[in-house]
């Protein structure tokens, strides 16, 4: 039902460049486990580098910003952006980082807030207030 | 500029029902500053009265998230809708309530990487896996 | 600002594909202004031209709908696709078609409220009732 | 397949703060059937409580625009918002509510002229016309 | 699934302004396959003639575009939108036209780049620089 | 206006990070032009960096699609997207890649008939065709 195969085991380990992300991959999330969106890119061996590499930085690398807020940012673009694929595979990420159904909640009640308010400002069409343009 | 007119604090003072939701912001706030897009809802009252109602229980009440967190999602949402209102007024709220130009920084990278990542799901409409239907 | 030139009266003049259509326009509407998305659309005469006979067929012509319904319809699908200009056009002209304060206000609310639970269902991922399936 | 569990109708009855809040939209729709959404938002009681009242408060009041001009603009909404869920289950109410198959296929057609138009102005990024911003 | 019946060959066989527009698809594409857009199209002959006559101007008149370039454009933004069937039916027919699987993955390196971009800079509500408006 | 500073050239120069990606830029541009999109990711350098090496790997190596192609498609999605921004400094590089008016038309009239017929697939909701799903 993809518009591109989504590669096998087997497949994967055939081409080294794709061999080599799915180890790494594996090998930080301790899981044998390579969902669809990997198999997909590994069609183009680049991109799948260079998207893992970018995700693995943004992810899963300690910063500012707790590992499950960073979960329900994601699910929040997600959201807003309809892309099913993303909400599942990252409110399944957000539970196994620990996300309590108190939080999910929350989460939800600002995500459907922002999507009224963002409707309303629009078609009111609301300048920016100067105080907000500091 | 905007599609309804914006009403000043006189006329807003002349509307028992406006009146009442703006002197109820002025005190959650703690704040004389009543931005425009409750002076555009003004135009009708029970609508400014219900959406400032939910938006005191979704972002002002003590819940399981954090005020901050609730903010970023908020602008995480406003950004993939593409309002431009919304982002500066709640990216001015996050900054009031403490967000660090790191913080702001690795919220910028996870909506730039959901961003990217849904793209790429929904060009290759990628299936949800099994593991995440749970 | 725009990314095509706009085209004034009278470089609309010296391109007969151009003002045929730009004398289409006026005489249906009853009005010489001609608004700048036509100016633009103009860089391209058939696409200017097949733009407009579409827009006449579908928003002038007597049908089912009431004319300021369907001005009503296009600033919703406006403002969920963020379209600024769309906006403050098909406002306007719902003004002129007569839509009231009042109207104006329940459209608002309803654009909002469908905001919010479109975004509360993608969230949480609602598999559609039988029901709704017939 | 939802993100969150959908209650049925006896955990539903064990919760005094969603079963209020299914009775009231049995009572308000004079129909036993709970569709999805109150299902999967029951999770949240006051979320469901919020959401119910505001789409009984926007949806079945009485008002200045009829009601099955009120669900063609939440189905407008949800077709740019891409919600699946909400286009079926706000065309199933517009249906119920008299729409004929002419006004369907005339808010379809305004919705995928609005859809084209609003591409237009953005890919050429057209300036509000003056005479739009009164 | 669909909102609409999706007419059968007998159905639109019976509806002369049907007809001669499957005829004209069938004749274009030099295929008896009319696929299923077209067939829900068909409730309204009117819609379904404009549609179709503006789909055969668009995109299979010889151009400054190569067919092939239309319709990775035309996946570009039915991604961006979020249209499955869209997706599908533009993808089917890219590789119809010779898109060949680098093509394909530099089309969704391109995608997903843009995603990314459009979400930072509208999260930082990046100004156009001047050098851009000309 | 932004919601993060801009870095001048100064302030840029004074942090290594960023000079030498700006560095980049200019050497792979051949142009002492940064834009403001640059000056605001700068803020962070990992992800100026990240970001401007993804950009470089697809927007500017050989590959198989003209470099015009991807600065068409980068178009269009910013389009779907509202990215007011990106359609101005991505219509800029076309334009300076050789774009013709007539491409450009061409481009528009893609972008508007994709924006048109991805509202009406989804408001009628029409299941993909099985001969797309292989």
């Amino acid at each position: 039902m993809s518009t591109v195969p989504l590669l096998t085991n087997e497949e994967a380990e055939a081409i080294p460049a794709v061999k080599s992300v799915f180890d790494d991959i594996r090998a930080t999330r301790n899981s044998d486990f390579i969902n669809n969106f990997w198999r997909g890119l590994a069609n183009d061996p680049a991109l799948l580098k260079r998207t893992w590499e970018a995700l693995k930085a943004v992810m899963t690398v300690e910063g500012a910003l707790d590992p499950l807020v960073r979960e329900m940012i994601y699910i929040a673009v997600s959201t807003a952006n309809g892309c099913s694929y993303c909400v599942h595979s990252h409110t399944a990420a957000a539970k196994a980082k620990g996300m309590t159904p108190q939080q999910h909640g929350e989460l939800l009640a600002v995500i459907g807030l922002a999507g009224q308010t963002n409707h309303l400002v629009t078609s009111m069409q609301i300048p920016v207030d100067v105080e907000f343009l500091i």
